[in-house]
């Protein structure tokens, strides 16, 4: 038997994620495993928490990565927030709106979602009004939706849903460590990403932050958290505090992987990679433009990290994806759902996100159409 | 500020997991990170499949990794057979039978335990006798308790549980790769476990198997599985058939290091291995015992793997584990619940079973003692 690590031949990861790893942190990734007690670890996940606030621009005391991979965020969120009967409010433009409802729905919430078209924004007067209708317990809505490219209006969203008395849930799982995630100036109350978007990571963990008023609805539940694996009033007791009491094994190895991913960015300055990921995009887009291609959002929603272009009719879609992944060693995301053949998504996340990248696809682009 | 990963010190890992993981898991883990739709992934996905199989020695063809670390594992198989109402039969002999009552609970179960002196395994006659009294839908038990180090017997559990109807769960988190895990053979409709233990990955994975029974009660739920990041029944979607359909991300690189530590572990061949975890545990015992100390646990229930000691009065807890991890670089745990501060577990697991590690301890609790 082969072992088909040994021929494993590398990509230029410019899907949805995951995208590619800087050396640091395969690096990281393969230092010594030592225990989920052993003092140098818990410094180490003491500095990952402050490493996160910082990304995720918060004080939220509880800030900490989920064992799993960003979906796990989003379960733990809902799990631990959703009452049987709780009222639910999703603001839905794409699959990770969708998977939102379905998540809170098996949760015993009475959900309700308020549809947009995909491709374009959440539309906040459309939100108000259907606050003025009903009263929730939640709003959730994904910042950057990864299955369209669109950006959505957070701040606009959150000044809302706030004054509603809801709790304002936020997907950031494409968006952190690509462009600003302003949990508190936003006002979010339960907030999670993943690793393998803009932060760099492999897929594996889920950072998540939860403010004053979240951790007050979890610690007031009328009922235990239905999910064990993930109930943070449990997980917080291994994160916080002087006596640390083991509640499931970490993920060691990917902790290191995180925290070295954090440190990269906050050593390169956010400010700096929010930059290269929106030079990467307006690179990547008049590229794209000055091949004949049509973007599907409208500028002023155009996540920098998640492109969606629509496919010429000259070009076969799962033909060119083929022949970029097997002739060139580059990966590109396919449509999903209404989408699915008409559109590709083109990711410039984290380590991906440099003109040299840019241009190696457009050459192949070139090369297989 | 500093990066703690350049002055991590490595330890020897001899306590109840993570254990010392080798040379070529570390290489796995920080090989170059690929999409999870990438059809070099799929192969190595397909392929775990049948290494798991092959340590977890079953034909199940539903035999994956869920993407968490052990009590994910626990998590994934209630959460998906447990439906409102079901009863549930735990032997509790542990930290971790009491863990599974906690978890079937919270997914609304009705839980009865049976509970047997920790430290002592549990009686199959005293199952017989519950089970005469109440039908359950479902038993379930740890193979290997790791807090107190006994090894449940499964088979004469597993030849009640049968033809009461009940599915049988088990927990193989701790035995898995050291110790012989029967899956088939035993009856066990539905059973997980870590890599962090015997099968020397770190941790962050859970393999799980289901037999047809189980498959059928999942496939005919009468609600949704109310967990949608552990549903199987959309799980599989990824892990079998011509067309993977995207669930959640894979956690990439983790399934590299399991990949490598399943191929290592049948290339060194099971029965190789087992006899390594069987003359480690051996050699430990004696020298314990050649010290003045005294075993937790009857010779005849002692698990291989784990090795409960008693604390020798005129030693003290906490200082000799802090001397030996301070001065020696090795870990050993302490004890859970009613044993803390009167047991030390002392993993032989995996990659840690060798001689070598065996006398480092031994010399080392001589100079701290």
């Amino acid at each position: 038997m082969n072992n088909q690590l040994d021929s494993l031949k590398e990509v230029l990861l410019m899907g949805p994620g995951p995208s590619c790893v800087p050396p640091a942190v395969y690096t990281a990734l393969s230092k010594p495993t030592i225990g989920h007690l052993d003092p140098q670890f818990i410094a180490i996940m003491d500095e990952i928490k402050v490493l996160l606030q910082r990304v995720m621009q918060t004080q939220n005391r509880l800030t900490l990565p989920i064992s799993g991979t960003g979906s796990a965020g989003m379960e733990t969120c809902f799990v631990n927030l959703v009452e049987t009967g709780n009222t639910v409010l999703i603001l839905v433009n794409g699959v990770f709106g969708l998977r939102m409802a379905d998540v809170a729905g098996r949760l015993g919430a009475q959900v309700d979602t308020l549809e947009f078209e995909w491709g374009k924004p959440v539309v906040p007067e459309q939100v108000q009004a259907q606050l003025d209708r009903k009263r929730y317990d939640i709003v959730a809505v994904v910042h950057a939706e990864t299955s369209t490219g669109v950006c959505n209006p957070i701040e606009a969203i959150a000044a809302l849903v706030k004054p509603s008395g809801a709790l304002f849930l936020v997907d950031a799982v494409t968006s952190l460590g690509g462009m600003p995630v302003a949990t508190d100036t936003w006002g979010a109350d339960a907030l999670y990403s993943g690793t393998q978007k803009c932060l760099s990571c492999p897929p594996g963990l889920a950072p998540v932050t939860f403010s004053e008023r979240a951790v007050a609805k979890l610690l007031n539940r009328q009922t235990k958290v239905p999910n064990w694996y993930l109930d943070l009033s449990m997980i917080v007791n291994y994160w916080e505090g002087a006596q640390r009491a083991y509640h499931h094994t970490a993920p060691i190895n990917m902790l290191y992987g995180l925290y070295q991913a954090l440190y990269s960015i906050l050593d390169e300055g956010m400010t700096s990679v929010f930059d290269r990921h929106r030079q990467s995009h307006l690179s990547l887009v008049s590229a794209l433009e000055a091949m004949g291609m049509e973007m599907l959002v409208a500028p002023e929603y155009r996540l920098p990290m998640l492109n969606a272009v629509k496919i010429p009719d000259s070009m076969d879609d799962a033909a060119v994806r083929q022949k970029l992944l097997k002739d060139h060693r580059i990966e590109i995301g396919a449509g999903l759902g209404p989408l699915a053949g008409k559109i590709w998504r083109i990711g410039v996340m984290g380590h991906t996100a440099r003109r040299s990248n840019i241009d190696r696809l457009i050459h192949a682009l070139e090369a297989v159409s």
